[in-house]
């Protein structure tokens, strides 16, 4: 006789393996499906998005965790099943205010937004995909009321992508942030000594670009038996179970870091949801606890790792080796200092560390007023530039490379920009903490070495998956809560020693 | 207020939006998915597969279809309404007869046994393989079981690849075809002028390989804006709905013929799985009626078109200009001559004309003995090779390019094969049929062009998608019945000639 717990484990696993196959086709759909396709995968995803729901939602379920949660009172709160009725509970809590039909409904829209983005981002047609947005957003915002009455919106947006995070503290954190950035970009225009990149913008064969690119994902221990790389329009990183974790990169031949970083990004992503212990593979508890966490993992090994001095004393001799011609006159330092130039630029994916939050800053303004409707999707163009001229200096000569650049709106992903943000303090936060823990990581990094930080990052994050939130693993890893202090001293040392701001 | 018509076409349009997934995720499975991914595929796909059946099983399509067929019995019994109430009323009484958790289990297990299959095969490892195949061909003879009584247990087991086939109709077909193929293949042997083919195994660039192959898929009409080619073990065909019907090919680089013929094979099923009536997307009508009729169509644009004289005086001198110095001591008439070398060999999938009904009347022996528990799975790789020796005279060196060439069995698919040997026939009715419609056919091909053949097979087969029954088709198309007759008379034809025969 199964208990109440293996039932639900079993009702689990099948509302899991429906979105696993959710996002299977959603893999596909960026990296493969022909145009023609659009019409029939969003039926498809409607479809199984509902099923994935319904069945989640059933009173069975319900009636299963209600009994469960009776067996799992006499068990460790910590223990994996414990902490996936809390869990689920949670989960259910929140599912159940959302009708079956909406997120078949819901599925469909963003699907065929996708499609729409896809043909619109290369035209520069901003036009032809704005019904397609104005009907995201306007669903997004019936999604949120679902869960009226709340401070704000916007709240109910952040918790799908950020359990418990509120707009008001997203708002205090960029209000902390926003001065020390703005002042540290602007000191390195007026005061900084002069970085060159230009070395970066020769020409690259793709080809050796992609091998360079496997070979550092590789490095950091990605396993490729159970995932593998593909080229996409935007890059991301998509988790079918623990076996099978992919990942997308995108290449330009006269961009070499484009796709360097977003492949050191992406197994960042790739490596958290390799890690979970295998005893939560098909259940709730599989993967990351939430974006920010996630974040923090991608930028750390991008940014803390792959845009360091002792990450390329040891890699760049390989990447001259592959580009001679290109960098044969390139010192380490040179290069150092050009893969980490601050200038302000258009696209938030090609930003440097010091002027990323602000792309996403200017996101989350949107976003706010979007949820209020205080802004209008046909003016989204003309606000999007005013931000950009506000925050970073510029404006777009297009929407392409404007409001057009990233994928998540189309796909419904309103109120996950900030945890892009959040993820490089978490970083931050968390790699005080690890170079105190391991003191000889840079000679490591230097010699191509990155066991020991992946082991510690499997120990106190990876291993857990989804088993505590955001805010508890934080606490249990640094000992306390959010704060911006971590990455503004990172950020002030880095580039006042780079740009000899002193 | 909707139609029990409309409510029926919405539950169906479900249940294939379910269909559909799992055939991406099988589609990513063969081309993409990392070998960490089996375990949790194959329980996405038994979570689908069971959510489908159990949909379509469901006592609200039971009852929506009553009442349909109650609005359907006015309409003229042509139209797509009462072809779809027809054809769901014998589908869904038969789908009636399986459990939903047999479906899944079913789709679990063929999903690890392709897995296993998918690493069997080019370890030479049968013996790892057999317990899966065990497990399959068990379960297979399990739901032959449901249709019992029946005259042979094989009949459950064809018809759901061939409606209403039967076990004997094949037989006395297969020993109507025997005697005259086996007599031909041994005037060839004994009598024949010799061909020589060497140039054939020379080494053949692959990305050419791959560029002639989806010139000849253009040139044919396939539409690369609803579908791809893809890479794949075991080529094959894949629909997803009207706008997305997947090719994939093999490739090897000393075997010029495999990729050609086998990317002419695959689109000719896509042909026809892309020339449906719009209308019957999403519906249970969609693509093709049998595989028997989906055969005669690949086999027709890989050998009644591909392996014409017609063809290659128009497509040779394309194919010297990409490999001049494999080809350019070759001349049509030499090259004709090779692609249509007569020799026994071991790969079905490379047999030529003469042979290859041999290779599908020895698998159907076996499936035979195999579906009457005659015969063990244990004595499957002796029993291949014994029957390889009678039909064709030969050993294979090892079970890799014997009893574990075709992915076939692995996925559950016993009762599938005949469905080849009565495509060829299938085709060379047809082709009587269309030579005789379309007198300038043979010069238009010589020109490379393919478009009077396409409409042909457009309005006649296409079109139709599954509304009319394999039997009623052919009578509908043809005039009569499935026959031996213009197959036999084909290959006679066809083969004298190269060969001197007389």
């Amino acid at each position: 006789m199964p208990s109440h717990l293996e039932r639900l484990r079993h009702l689990l696993g099948e509302v899991f393996d429906l979105r696993a196959a959710s996002a299977v086709l959603e893999w596909d759909q960026q990296v493969n499906m022909p145009p023609g396709g659009a019409p029939n995968r969003a039926a498809q995803l409607s479809t199984i998005g509902r099923l994935a729901h319904e069945t989640f939602i059933s009173d069975e379920v319900g009636a299963e965790l209600d009994a469960a949660q009776g067996e799992a009172a006499s068990l460790d709160p910590d223990s994996d099943d414990a902490r996936l009725v809390r869990k689920v509970r949670r989960d259910y809590t929140k599912a159940r205010k959302v009708p079956a039909e909406f997120v078949g409904e819901f599925a469909r829209v963003s699907a065929l937004a996708q499609g729409a983005w896809t043909r619109a981002r290369p035209a520069d047609d901003f036009a032809s995909f704005a019904p397609h947005l104005e009907q995201v957003f306007e669903m997004r915002r019936q999604y949120a009321d679902f869960f009226a009455p709340y401070d704000h919106r916007y709240d109910a947006m952040l918790d799908d992508f950020e359990p418990g995070l509120k707009a008001a503290q997203v708002k205090a954190v960029f209000d902390e942030l926003r001065p020390r950035q703005v002042a540290l970009v602007r000191a390195i225009q007026e005061r900084g000594r002069p970085v060159d990149d230009a070395f970066l913008h020769l020409d690259y064969d793709l080809q050796k670009q992609w091998d360079f690119g496997v070979e550092i994902a590789r490095a950091y221990g990605y396993d490729f038996n159970r995932g593998r790389q593909d080229k996409s329009a935007h890059p991301f990183t998509t988790s079918f179970g623990l076996g099978d974790v992919r990942i997308t990169t995108r290449f330009y031949p006269k961009l070499l870091t484009s796709s360097i970083f977003s492949t050191m990004h992406e197994t960042g992503h790739a490596l958290y949801d390799q890690g979970s212990k295998p005893s939560l593979d098909r259940t709730p508890l599989l993967g990351g606890t939430s974006l920010a966490i996630h974040e923090s993992q991608s930028r750390m090994w991008e940014n803390f790792v792959g845009r360091s001095r002792a990450f390329w004393s040891g890699f760049f001799p390989r990447l001259q080796a592959l580009f001679p011609s290109q960098l044969n006159k390139v010192d380490v330092e040179a290069f150092y200092r050009a893969i980490n130039k601050v200038q302000p630029s258009l696209i938030r994916v090609e930003a440097d560390e010091a002027t990323y939050n602000l792309h996403i800053m200017l996101r989350f303004d949107l976003e706010l007023a979007l949820a209020e409707k205080s802004l209008d999707v046909r003016h989204l163009p003309e606000q999007w530039n005013a931000k950009m001229k506000e925050y970073l200096g510029l404006t777009p000569p297009d929407d392409k490379d404007g409001v057009l650049q990233d994928v998540h709106w189309s796909t419904g992903y309103m109120g996950y920009f900030p945890t892009y943000a959040l993820g490089n303090l978490i970083a931050a936060q968390l790699w005080e903490r690890i170079q105190a823990d391991l003191p000889a990581l840079h000679q490591e990094i230097a010699r191509g070495q990155f066991g020991s930080l992946l082991a510690w990052l499997r120990e106190h994050i990876h291993q857990h998956g989804g088993k505590f939130e955001p805010v508890e693993l934080l606490q249990r890893v640094v000992g306390g809560g959010l704060s911006a202090q971590p990455y503004l001293r990172y950020l002030e040392s880095k580039f006042g020693e780079i740009y000899g701001l002193s």
